[in-house]
């Protein structure tokens, strides 16, 4: 069993709240990240899909066919967006990072299936400082 | 001479656009930069200044003095915040990195003058790619 | 299950000895980090906590909560300091960035678990080609 | 339980192909990293062993110990080289970033395993997007 | 006046070599960098340019410009490609990091001046430790 | 006229304080830096040297030769000792970032002269956030 990994990046807006509170207890719970104009961040994705390499390939699986899934299924509709408006798999969820790198997965795994690999994690940092991972339902 | 920096980070969104352009042809200008809802950045800023060190300190400027006035000036004002929609300086201008590299340039002068150093330079990293650097008006 | 990391930074100074040792005998085994007169290391701290996203903030923890307990248990005690002579928690330890990872997780355990999460790793960069990774007594 | 890590660095030349296949059929399969006439990459090597740190050095591994196994059986023979003609343990392979690592791996265990020492696994990045992680056979 | 940096990356294979040397004499003066059968590095290149804030754009040149001119007249050349045999600027040359940046300088310089833009460096990264500044004749 | 620059690291020990200053004194000054048992960093020093590519060997200055003049004169001085106690020529002077990068010019500046380049900087990182440059006396 080897496992692959590919970085791939996008911009995005977002804002933590619930509609249910006011902006003050917005403020109090989420604080700054609560503003209701916007901020945004750059983010970092890591895919880690595991398998046998490829008698054929040497390839667990063929990183121009991952990034593509990537690119297909989250990028386009990520990169340069507003989370809470504007990603379908995102509507009715608070937008923090946990519940993102959630959504990522489940945009995913169906893909890689397909291919024959198996999908082991999906990493995800909002800043250097604040990284989440999550390995699906165990 | 001797010259220090400090980098410094802020999380901000913002959009591309002229409003006298129709969203078509903002799209066709600045790309997937012009989303009408929005994007963001991990903004990396670096700010240059210059002099003599001190022969009491050893010092050319107390760091945590560049940083006071960088968290005053700058960070507070731009840290999640709508690039657009929130930040003084910014008002009338376009959002792009030039821009806001000029706009924080003005925003830090007189204050690092005020403390006898010398401000030689403003770096701005929007992504890792993509980087503006500013010296002001030689 | 989610996994969320918190990276924070501190400068230290220690040595590599045994007391009992000569300094030769020490200049053996430890090599250049033996030296009796100090050497130091910006280190990076990687704090892994596991959970379940929280329905009401999509948190598995709040970070700030988390950055707190690292400042108040960690940083306060290790950063500009000498893990030999001035942190309790090192007494009569070698300050091993093994031994120091482990340190770590001991002092940040009972802070966590009250927040209701659960500690899963202690990473600890000493330089970034040398890292150490504790997941506690398992 | 600890585990420790070690990073270093090695530059080297590859090829993606297979000797039956036309370069037409290798470019189809391998894309552009089938150019006949070589490319490279600085490769990134992370090694991670684990064990319980000594009484005596507070050491999982003296990490000059495992640095200087790696200098023998893997930079010395992949550090500026041909992986594909001048590499012996990747004779008749492939020349992924998956099969270098498993190679890696069997060159590194055995001389770990004598200092008493267990591998826990290789991580091996090809570029900074594309990376690999061995755990050996489970 | 304000500068614009893009970062693009490469991964090639090169010789330091004179063809009038024999191996030995090569290996002397250029140790293994002269290895016969190559040995490669992912190359990372930062193109500044200079000039002033467009007031219809916000921009000193669409970086999308910029970095499509990189990709024609520099990365099409040298990604994944042999430099020593492949790229038509660099025949006859040492394919030194040196040579090299003067080389994409020259390749850069015209299409960014029909930009109504300046050129203002080209640097170039062999590896993190080893990086070439070049500014043209001045 | 070509610039290259070389990257190395050391890990060293001080302290900041003026020896006529009380405790209080140094503490109100030089905030936690002044520490009176030590603390330290991880030093990332960048050497830039400018001249004429050689015809001969197509660099401006041997690498190798810059990071062996680096290794005598800087390395193995500073690296895994204490700046304030074991440095000579830093003996008499504040331990500042500074200081440090404007003394390692003069031991530098010499050795490279001697073989025939010109030393253009000394770039000086205490942490990547705070970041020194020296070019001389101009």
């Amino acid at each position: 069993m080897v496992y692959i990994t590919r970085k791939e990046h996008f911009n995005s807006a977002h804002r933590l709240f619930r509609p249910e509170y006011s902006d003050e207890e917005n403020l109090r719970v989420f604080g700054k990240c609560s503003n209701p104009l916007w901020h945004g961040h750059n983010y970092l994705l890591m895919v880690t899909v595991k398998g046998e390499p490829s008698r054929e390939t040497g390839f667990v699986m063929d990183l121009k066919k991952l990034s593509q899934i990537i690119a297909d299924k989250v990028l386009e509709k990520l990169d340069h967006r507003n989370i809470n408006l504007e990603v379908d798999f995102m509507k009715g969820k608070l937008a923090s990072t946990e519940n993102l790198a959630i959504g990522i997965w489940n945009e995913l795994e169906p893909g890689i299936r397909c291919e024959g690999a198996v999908l082991h994690s999906v990493k995800l940092e909002e800043t250097e400082n604040n990284i989440v991972e999550y390995f699906g339902i165990i």
